[in-house]
This record gives structure tokens, sequence and C-alpha cells, in this order.
């Protein structure tokens, strides 16, 4: 039988989800439910697109419903009114808020019988299982996370914030010697300006102050004034044609160094032309397990950390320990 | 409570298990079991060391038994014998034997209400997961796995076999030029003999016929005709001196284009100076899932597939929730 899925959020994450879906062979997509002003919307043929007030009616026709909108104020709101209804899976990425909305999930869930994953995608999500596994098998080794090469949405839309600036790309890049350092075990003696440094593409408005745009970019603090940034002014055209692609990757490595001087290392690392699609990927897979999951009677919240491998996978266990072993 | 191990046999890997079990805080080592001559091993102090025939008597005071002893002969008559009574972890790596042996073990087990994790490690362990985690999260994507810089213990064995040849060494190293083609997706066009080559150091026998060696080397099938094989004669006291660590690693590199164009690229990898230390990391944290999932009933036989990283980790689920996500 195949699984039914819907998506609510038809953003780049949510046309992701709906893009993998098509390569995933047991999943069948059965709405997208939006917010958006539905006539406006250019979707794709035979998409059954819906306004999400609409998605109460579906709660016994639907499996997994992938969770496809932001972190600061759609999932806030979203994830625990349709995990009441849903078996769900979202990408909730605000790191700190991470335990808070964890409860609130787990308590609609529970009570409503209903399987809910938050936080998966690559970070949080593969990068967190990278991390607890290399700490697992290597305990009390050195860990290292590096992002980049990519376009971070968060520091782009730092500098939309500045007065005059019409629009903006910022890319975070790994240092090639840190890197190294931390592969050669060093990395607890790395500084946050050793590890990435900033590059940031910046659309002034007309006849702004380009000498005070860089200066408040470079001395904002967290966000830039840690690290080496460097600031290019381009045209909007420019900004158009060379960066609305959304690349992303990096890096989880992780050493020891045992006491007879042998040193064991192992890294992951992810290199994406699309961020949106690899986290599409990631929340698919995991919502074969969510629905695995409901079915055995597991509910409440989950996270990647409390999911096998075996469930993420569209094969048996037999044909696993046949063919991956 | 701290989880009671045990250790069956005592060479590499089974030293390594007692190495790693002391950076685990939650495991207390109780007994190391071996057929060998007691007397005549060196142990460390402190080590309750015991003739394996007197495991029986232990089987209320151990958690769980970590069997270091080979795949060829010991494991096939160890693993079943010892999961009647212990949960079990065990590194058994005949890939082509792996379904037969899990069959057997598993029909012990649940009969006799243990859990035993078969074939873990890294290469089956790790290096199997990341192969179904990457074409899970990026279906229908090329994988390719490589594997060195690193000691082959099989194709050393292999040159031990051969007439005039008094001790060896190989070392199986991937490509560079492949690695990259693999990175940029086009692994589904690399041949064997692309991926890797390999190098062998070979002590001969006094006055032994070096040509005929290194023919009977290079031609050998499956093991050195398909690869570019290079053959090193060296002095015992130079393979002694020089290669006597056992180091090894490799890459699983899994890739995806998507019909827009735009590439995935997913890679895990390792280096390691003691391929036996590594081993039995993973085997330890192995440990820690099996004894949680004997605590709640789940008994038969396992692989990696089926356990979660949560369950690997020396955490609870909200420290990981808070510190690794």
């Amino acid at each position: 039988m195949m699984i039914r899925a819907a998506i609510v959020g038809y953003g780049n994450l949510g046309k992701g989800v709906e893009e993998i879906l098509k390569l995933n062979s047991d999943f069948e997509l059965k709405a997208i439910f939006s917010r958006r002003d539905i006539s406006r919307v250019k979707i794709n043929k035979g998409v059954n697109f819906l306004p999400l007030s609409q998605a109460e009616k579906f709660s016994q026709e639907i499996d997994i419903m992938f969770l496809c909108g932001g972190s600061a104020t759609d999932l806030p709101v979203q994830g625990p009114e349709l995990a009441r209804l849903f078996n769900t899976v979202d990408s909730f990425d605000n790191h700190n808020n991470i335990p808070k909305y964890f409860e609130k999930i787990n308590e609609v869930s529970i009570k409503s019988k209903t399987t809910a994953l938050i936080s998966t995608g690559w970070d949080p999500g593969l990068f967190s299982l990278a991390r607890v596994l290399f700490e697992s098998v290597l305990p009390q080794g050195i860990s290292n996370t590096f992002w980049g090469n990519g376009v971070s949405q968060g520091h782009s839309d730092a500098l939309r914030r500045i007065p005059g600036v019409v629009d903006a790309r910022q890319y975070t890049i790994p240092e090639a010697d840190a890197l190294k350092v931390a592969r050669e075990g060093g990395g607890d003696k790395l500084t946050i300006r050793q590890k990435h440094k900033r590059v940031c593409y910046v659309v002034p408005e007309f006849g702004a102050d380009q000498q005070a745009i860089t200066k408040a970019i470079v001395t904002m603090p967290d966000y830039f004034e840690p690290y080496d940034t460097t600031v290019n002014f381009i045209s909007a055209e420019d900004l158009k044609e060379n960066h609305s692609a959304l690349p992303h990757g990096g890096f989880v490595i992780h050493s020891l160094k045992l006491e007879n001087g042998s040193r064991q290392t192992a890294e992951f690392s992810l290199k994406l032309d699309s961020n949106p699609l690899f986290t599409a990927g990631v929340m698919v897979a995991c919502g074969r397990a969510v629905n695995r999951m409901a079915k055995k009677g597991v509910f409440g919240a989950l996270t990647i950390f409390d999911l096998t491998v075996g469930d993420l996978a569209n094969f048996d266990a037999g044909s696993l320990r046949k063919n991956y072993l």
C-alpha cells in the first residue's frame, strides 16, 4: 500500500518535497495545502492544491503531513495544530528552541495518538546524527562542524535589514586550512574566525553610502563581527543572474587520539547544489519511518535519534542485510 | 547501573574492545574469555582472564558478550553457542554468508530470549549504514565504496599462501582520480581497475624465485588480477619495522543528479591508524544499544540497521536533543 503524503507550505522546501516524492515509489502525493491565494499559485498538473483551512477534512486520507513552513513563525503555530490530526515531519531549525518545541509537540501528539518527527533535514538532521554517531564510536574525541560553501539564509536576511540595502546574498565558506587541522585532530584549538569566512553580495539603493553599509556589515555582532567578512556591491541583475541558486553543504569531522598515539578520524560531508531539495529528501525518508512507527503504535514527538536507518529505507530488512551490509 | 561486559577472544580486536571500554563510563569489564593457555597470555592487571569453557557459569553476571573471534572459523561456531546464553555483539564480515549466519543466530536467540547484534564494525557496519542512509535520502543516486589506504588482511593472507613467501603485507589504495569522479557523480562508469590499486610488501624465502612470486601475485584471479598491483620484496626486519601497524579507512560516496540538473553529493569517510581499535569502538557503542533493547524485551538477531543512533549514545534523549540536534 502506498504511503499517502501531503505537503503544507509551497515555498522552496514544499516544492522540493513534491519533487522528491516522485523518486520514492512507495509514496503518493494526495494534496498540497497552502495559505496563499490558490488561484495565484502556479502548480503542477494533477496536483490537488487546497487552502490550509481545509486540511482537517483530510485527516483520514493522509498518512504523513510534510510541514514545509519556516521555523520563525509558521512551525511554532502549525506544528502543534497539525500534530493534533496528522502524523507530521518538520524541519524546525531554531536550535535553542528545539527542547521547548519538542515538549509542546509531544504533549499534543501523545494525546492525539499521532507520531510527529521534528527538526529533521541536514542540520539539524543528518549532521546531528553524525555528531552523535561519531561521539558514540569514538568517545572523548574532538568534534567540529563546518558549514558551506553555501548561502546562509539567516545571514542574507540580516544583510537585507541594513538601511540602504535592496537585496543581498551571503556565502559561508569553510577555511581549507581549518578543515585540514580538524582532520588531523587539532579542531579544539580552532577559533571562530579561523573556521569560516563570510562573503557578501549586496545590491545597494541608488546613491547609498557603500562605506557605511560595509561598516554596518563587518561590525554586526554575532553575524559578521567574529569573522573575516568580504563585502561586494553588485547590481540587481548580477544578483539574479549569478546568485539565485541555494547551494550549501558542510562537514562534520570527529577525531580521537588514543593513548598509544594512534589517531582515528571520521568525517561526514555534503555538497549540495540545492539546500531545500536535500532537506526535502531527508524529510521524505523520515516520513517513511514515521509512518512505520505510527503503524506500530509509537506515538509522540520524535527526533532523528529515535529512528533506525532500516526504517528510513524503501527496502525490507532481508534485502538490506543481503545487499547493503 | 554499569553495563557488565565480557570479551571472547584476545587478539587485536579483543584487546581493542578492552581498550575502548575504558573510554566508556557506563561499562565495566567483568571477564575476558579465551581458548588460549591462560598461563601464557600477557594480560593487564586486574583483569579476570578465564578459559572460554567456563563462560556458561557467568550467564547471570554478564549483560553483553563482545565476540572478537574471526569470521572464518570462530564466529560460525561461537556465535550460535554464545547467543544461547548471552546478549552478543560480533563483527562477522563474510558478506556472502551474512543472511545465513543471521538466520542461525536469530533462531537461537529468539528461543533463548537473548539479543544478538551481528556483523558490526565499519564494513560491514558504519559503511553499510551510510550506504542505506544515502540511498534513502538521495534515492536513485549512484553509490561507490572505496577502501584504503589500508592493510587488507585477506589479501595479505593470500600473499602468504604463495610458495616462497615467508610473510607479506598488502595495502589497498583508492585512486585519487576515481574519488574525484565519484564525487562529481560519475561513479557508475568506474571500473574495478580504476577504483583501487594494490601494493604488496613481500618477504621471500632465501633463494626464492622472485619473478615467479611476482607472476603468481599479479595473475591471481579476483585478488590481484583485476587490479594494478605493485610487488616490493623486502626483508623480515623491514616488514616488522615499517609495516606492522594496521591502518585502514575508506569512503562511501553517493551522488544524485536531479532532473533540473542540480547535483547532491553525500560522503562518509574514515581514516584509521588502527583498524581493530575502530571496529572495537563501533562494537562497544552497539553493545550499549543491544543492552537497552534486551532490557526492553527485543529478542533475536539484529543488525546495525535495526538500531537507533540515540541508543548507541551514552546520553539520555533529552540531552541529545539539547546538545546535538
